[in-house]
């Protein structure tokens, strides 16, 4: 048997003990519960309506300007399972930000990455190191790490998009950095097609050189060099895999296309679409996920519980969680994951259930 | 200039709408003060002392038994910076481990990595996976994510020494996991020299098979396969360094000798050497280390601040802190780190300050 | 100095010595020359002309028919300086094959590794392990090492390519394999696009999986998963460099979408666009290539040789050669080069020269 | 079926035809038989005798200098198979080098990379960029692409080694680079161990700085930073490795301690131990490979062929011949091969026989 001596019954002694070790900064192994689970997490899954998001992001726009300071009009998802803090999962950023006709949201640049993905609006130009990038709905738009960005909507309708980071796990490495750009924009043309995709656009070509000088990325090479994949690009694909497989599900994985790893270092994007009737195996992944309704209606499980979704919806799944998709109508579903940082740190860990899950509960769209 | 356009004046309108947007667990960004700050961090150096930590840790030993549940006799650091978490930085837990004469501490295994640094004693076995490691003083010994351990005093004197985990890392990514092992030990031969050293010990030399059976290591190859890198070696490289180069100081990394990576991918260990009157140059770096003292007196100043020390004391240096060293004595400090992690989001960035830092206060030893 | 003792004037007991080597199967190294020579390579540029290579291929076409064991109607670059060898390089198999209309060539599979770059003609598909890809003037297409390939020619002209393979490096490295497919070819569709570009032929968007399937390619990823590139796609590409520079000369390089890699690791391909009158920096590279031209008119210099050309020449630039270019009419130049193994074994190298060359010589087009 | 058309029975089109292809420097694939063999090679297994090999060394050391020029008393392994090339194999170049008492071999360098392997003697100094190297038997010394060396024997001993260079390969590369140092050689300290082995002799320990200076290895990290690997390492670690296992046969690789990756880009090096008795596997490999015999006696099997050997012998294995090896006294056989390369070009390939080969000949010692 493994004890291999009684603890002292002298409580006296002991309190004496804990209050001296307290004092010494330190607190007792054996007193701490909950420090090693046996697996992850308390959270739970959590569902944001569209409906909502926009009707608060339409009277933020009345009623909030945008400027130095603020730098965004941006309401962040707060999971209630995180004592108040921001973010809604413990890695990942989620918001809608609000880009009425006309506006302009300054310059600024931080160490952590960040995607942008539309959900309804057209024409806002977001400028990633002064490279300007047309939004249209279903487009996603990276700015990474350290990228200037700013963003501009000279159109005559407001745009809504979903705003995914990696801010609380930066934040937790305490690795933020922040600066501000200057206070007038950037004059930029209205081109349809960014820098970035006329040198990257197309796949398995990569640029070599430009009279002497080499375009190549530097040995440094952390993130995608493409700042935009574009919806209708996403669409074709994914229809494509569908039609050539006779298959009732597919997903597509945003990667840089210099190296057919994940986008940015620490933030994973997929499209999955789903055709109706199909109901996806139920997983758990270690790594927890955001998923953006795109279009369509349907809905997930999620550790047992029945969650109806339609497009706008965000859910969140905490991590090790079981689930599975099933749509009424086709439905393109935008996922953000921490899954880079998960493979990373070598605890990658995906499991396919051999049964489909028990609805214990249904939260209705 | 950057502003589109004012906020509304009526409170009335602002304040229900916070109301609505904290009701959708939502959060206006805007209202979010030092989210995203210039710089990290607000963590201040901490120092705790070998002759508090030693005088604690032996009390625990006559108070506290070791048993299923407790599992171990450990004191864990907890930075008064950290709101009562008990942790020594927000990626990394450091702690002194006690075990007694005779005493067992029982399997059990988890998905955050572990290292042991030994403070004091001999003799001591830790079972890795069932391979018996043989502790001495300044030995580093490494229990990798998922690794079977289990620790076994089988002398007349106790033993002490540093802890080691990316358990707040791995708790922020929800990742963690944990299994108990058997409640009975696992019988050993007090072998000098564990299997992994006879596998991987040499320099260059990969084993290949034995017999037909292959002897590497599979793809999937996460962590060092050697569980322990020797005092004895450490030394005596350093000395070499030393003594070819005429050198004030020199420094090792441990690392997986079938990679030349880190030891495990969240934590890196490192051994710097100071020889007395020498000043290393002063450089910050993004990700937070713990500095454990094993031989040796001198100083670190760390924001402008002198903390003095000697052998056994144990220092905290945050993020992006300035930090240089200065040793009285010949000394040995070993660095554990989360440099891993911060160089697999790119995000890491070291700076070396062009002049020695102003000393603005003193913490004697 | 370095000489340590004299050799023995007596010819009698060298020449015994020598012949004694000579019978072990042994040469003494002192007296062979040139086997490390102090630069590569003794090779001289060549050039074989677009008219000379159609004219023979339409007679090889009217007088020698496509059976098994031939296999292909396809006429070897025999370097002059080989030594009679069927080989472009002595890494580099290059040729022009010709098929007619309604010709089939059966299927077979090899080890040597190899492209097809469309010179004439139009509608020929080419089977990759079952998957057609429609060929047109300046496609690229792969068939990778081991991948099962067949050419049809449905239509009513005749298709003449180049072809370029690793072959001689293979051979060398003594690692060539065959196998003959069945004598009947395999029935098709005609789809205007591949599945292998359905799959991978948009920059950024991997396919993660069909149904409950992963598309993803194995761990052990050879080669790109492309088996075409398009002349639509590089031209548009290369038009969209210049434009968004002004730049005068530009290039592409067809790289793994997966990996960004060259698309298999023996043969690197390129396509260089120049604008006329602009002349290239002068560069020398360790490693060969072929450069086939595409469209336009111009001339190479070579080691000072001033080459002309036109549409459909094919010129070889030895190891280190000295190289520039300049086009009369715009220009497209395809290369084809064993970069990816000089960059394996370490030994990439390439000078820019200070000055144009000094032109010697002038071959005429 | 597959045949198109049949072809023309006018000879003397064909002819014509035939006569002007090769006046156009081509040749008709159709025409080249054995240029896709079904599988390598025709090349046999060969031996070369220690007797033979230390009787020539010797007699060249009486009868012929080392001076400028021919620099190096080495006799080539000149494979029958090969038409008169003074190669071991396509790929490999394999040597005995002789320097008598007192003698010195100036410096030069060269792209092709080298090791050597000391069969008899003791106490010479190979400098390596400057860095003396002592040389006992069975110790492997690597001289890397591009390294400076030298060789002084101060000693009153002659020492015979055993080369291996990958010269063949960089000749039909075109990519030799060769110079000359200066013809007095350099002054040097008759250390017993080398910088490289201070350094990086430790398995696990990676230098990281002294002062202010790193010591990492730069970016384009291409050889081991190890000169060296010593015998007596290599002799305990495969003790180890028998004993640990009770193992009748055992191996190891000799690998950059840095990368866990084949000492040099070109060139496999590995070490096999043989208890008596024990017959291996039979198995073949895609590459050519020399097997020297370092100590004891045995036979190995190849393609059928039994070769009795003993200490000093050289054999060697083409590409693709099934080899197995049996020891009468315990052997310990040095393997110098190709593999890396093979790796690299994505043709790497092993199979283990079902059944021990046959013997249909044997070629006694």
């Amino acid at each position: 048997m493994v004890t291999t001596r009684f603890a002292a019954d002298d409580d006296g002694d002991l309190d004496a003990l804990y209050q001296d070790v307290a004092e010494a900064d330190l607190q007792p192994l054996w007193l701490l519960k909950g420090l090693l689970p046996e697996q992850p997490s308390a959270m739970r899954p959590h569902v944001w309506r569209a409906k909502t998001l926009r009707h608060l992001a339409e009277r933020a726009g009345d009623l909030v300007g945008i400027d130095r300071g603020g730098d965004r009009r941006v309401l962040g998802l707060a999971h209630p399972d995180l004592g108040g803090l921001p973010f809604a999962t413990r890695t990942l950023w989620g918001a809608v930000q609000y880009l009425g006709p006309g506006e302009l949201a300054p310059a600024h640049r931080h160490s952590p990455s960040a995607i942008r993905f539309v959900l309804e609006g057209s024409g806002v130009f977001t400028l990633v190191n002064g490279d300007p990038v047309r939004m249209e709905p279903g487009d996603l738009v990276l700015t990474p790490s350290y990228a200037w960005h700013e963003h501009h909507n000279p159109g005559n309708e407001p745009m809504i998009w979903f705003d995914g980071l990696d801010l609380p796990l930066i934040g937790n490495l305490d690795a933020v950095f922040f600066e501000n750009g200057p206070d007038e924009l950037t004059p930029y043309d209205e081109v349809p097609v960014s820098r970035s995709e006329q040198l990257h656009g197309t796949a398995g070509l990569r640029p070599l050189y430009v009279d002497s000088s080499l375009t190549q990325q530097p040995a440094e090479h952390r993130h995608s060099p493409l700042m935009t994949y574009r919806w209708v690009d996403t669409d074709r694909a994914l229809d494509t895999m569908l039609a050539a497989t006779g298959g009732r599900a597919a997903a597509l994985r945003y990667v840089d296309p210099l190296t057919g790893r994940d986008m940015m270092p620490t933030l994973r994007g997929e499209m999955h679409r789903l055709l109706p009737g199909h109901r996806t195996p139920t997983t758990r992944t270690v790594g927890s996920g955001i998923w953006v309704v795109h279009r369509g209606t349907g809905a997930s499980v999620i550790n047992g519980v029945r969650y109806e979704w339609g497009a706008g919806d965000i859910l969140v799944a905490p991590s090790w969680a079981a689930v599975d998709h099933e749509a009424t109508d086709r439905a393109d579903l935008f996922l953000l994951s921490d899954g880079p940082v998960i493979e990373a740190v070598g605890l990658a860990r995906t499991e396919t259930l051999a049964h489909p899950q028990t609805v214990t509960d249904t939260v209705s769209a």
